[in-house]
């Protein structure tokens, strides 16, 4: 493997000494990009695009290919491969978001549900050597994960929402089942990035989406502790370099120091958390990985600035922060627009690194 | 009017002395009940419903003749009226929750908005005094709006939503027309909020439904300032006795401090915020109203019991707790769970006012 020549990235996961802040942009690879559209139509469905190691190549090299300040990229793939793989039947209506043809509500589907073959999963540890080796040295490739928490959410509701009123049925009145799927989630995710690792995934992230929409005390019991347990479960180094761990629960600013003590290298910030405030909470026991919002993104080069401003400044001085959105980029964005967001966070975050 | 037979919940919204943790469910009028369904079908639409006095009155004392642990009843109506009443044209489709028929993204448009004739809303004013005549005593009648960025949201997003890009964009790129649309609905609903107090509210809430999906910053300048403005505004008194103000700000837990600042007597809280942290934050400023994930009243009596007892143990002893979800009761709610839950609250709370 080419030599990496830029990892800003991974040194600021570390909390290592950078020049400047570096970025990226969760869902960078995406429909905001023409060149990306272009790509889905020649591959057909989200999946067939997912399942082609060349397309998979195509459309993560793109952003980097375009916005030169890019510090990351991100195996282009969905959080919902191993629900697939565990034989839920996955599909993507026009519109409509994911589908499983069949859901976990009945204990004795729930009893029957194991962890995968990972070579059900070959497709996407194929995607990352194929990226890897396309990136030729330029970035980091950072693998990822649903957590156990978000992926049940949509086995046992068999479709996205917000209220998930199965799932948190289930974890009241059945909470035995729900840790079932919970903990074959984990045991799961730890084969699922190990194998990403193995395939040339330099550092991983853990998408818990939807950890935020359960109580105080049922995220730690439902969501937490299991991701704690991934990982204390992954490899910790791959040739020769430590491979870091970002964990990031959207809605869980409540929760932020729980999360530090979890084992993560960083925390991922959703927009709604001050980010300065977020720091003197961890402490130095995490980097910090956020959080613009990504709306901004829809208004003007001046106002993406002005908060790009605000953000580093809230930080403040010294190392530890990645800069990114606080959820993926939205498919209604100018392409121009991400281009000013990049460029105000290099020019801005200078000042902080000196 | 008949004097109060039981101001529990008045009591402690002003953090004075109870016997017990009073108690009211968010939504308690509504399609959990078969008895609403009844008369929803007699009725017709659910404007159909808010907009006849006698309908609203039968509704809003259903859930207290069938709950006589409830300590307070609520005006049945909607968030949307103002906007309707603003010339936007409501309407609900089946399934598809609220959609107006004109939206506000147009600068031509949105500097037209006024604050409309408040005889457009005396249909709300009449069923409030139609339930405090009804209610002859029995529990305080709360009355309510939503705030001044939740209605925004809703006017220029032309329905429902979670991410409201356009709103958010109008508030980075365009701040002076959201502002304007969110003066208007502040002034609004001042005077809709002392209307229902002069028609016989006992109390009243702001419902900032989404002020929660906004950034930290954002928050401050588009959400609380204008909800500030508002309570300054309110009639603090009526028949010689304090009308206290709850304001909620779902997703908003990590901004209580700045809440607590407000001038509201009380905050209600999500689910997500643990209420022993949260008092902690908030000192003596105000009461607080929560938490219950409406989910868990899904699951069973047993389960139910545990969470109440666990809130209310969080919250500790002393005053200044009015129990309730953490968000409006869910449809698919068992009668007798909610039953459970209100039975619990009082068996279990009896021990931290003595």
């Amino acid at each position: 493997m080419m030599e990496l020549q830029n990892d800003t990235f991974l040194r600021a996961l570390n909390r290592e000494a950078t020049d400047y802040t570096p970025v990226w942009m969760m869902r960078q690879a995406g429909r905001y990009l023409p060149e990306y559209k272009a790509t889905r139509k020649d591959a057909g469905s989200f999946m067939d695009l997912c399942r082609n190691a060349q397309f998979a190549t195509d459309v993560t090299l793109q952003p980097l290919d375009r916005y030169p300040l890019l510090d990351a990229s991100i195996l282009f793939s969905d959080i919902l491969t191993i629900p697939d793989a565990m034989g839920l039947g996955l599909s993507f209506e026009a519109g409509e978001g994911p589908r499983f043809a069949k859901v976990l509500q009945e204990e004795a589907d729930i009893k029957k549900l194991a962890v995968p073959d990972m070579s059900d999963l070959q497709y996407v540890f194929n995607a990352v050597t194929s990226i890897r080796k396309a990136l030729n040295g330029r970035v980091p490739l950072i693998g990822f994960s649903g957590s156990p928490w978000t992926l049940a959410t949509y086995m046992v509701e068999g479709k996205g929402g917000t209220d998930f009123l199965n799932t948190k049925k289930m974890a009241y009145a059945r909470p035995e089942l729900l840790h079932h799927i919970l903990e074959t989630n984990a045991q799961t995710i730890i084969q699922y990035l190990n194998a990403q690792i193995e395939a040339g995934a330099q550092a991983v992230m853990i998408f818990d989406s939807w950890g935020g929409a359960l109580s105080h005390h049922a995220y730690e019991e439902f969501s937490l502790n299991y991701m704690k347990k991934i990982i204390a479960g992954l490899t910790k180094q791959a040739d020769g370099r430590k491979v870091p761990c970002v964990m990031f629960t959207k809605g869980g600013g409540l929760w932020l120091e729980a999360q530090a003590e979890a084992g993560a290298d960083a925390l991922g910030l959703d927009w709604t958390v001050d980010i300065g405030q977020a720091r003197s909470r961890v402490g130095n026991q995490v980097a910090l990985q956020g959080n613009l919002d990504p709306a901004i993104l829809l208004s003007t080069p001046a106002a993406i600035e002005k908060e790009v401003a605000r953000i580093l400044a809230s930080y403040g001085q010294g190392n530890g922060h990645v800069f990114n959105l606080g959820h993926g980029i939205t498919q209604w964005t100018d392409p121009e627009n991400a281009g000013a967001f990049l460029e105000a966070v290099r020019k801005h975050s200078l000042q902080y690194h000196q």
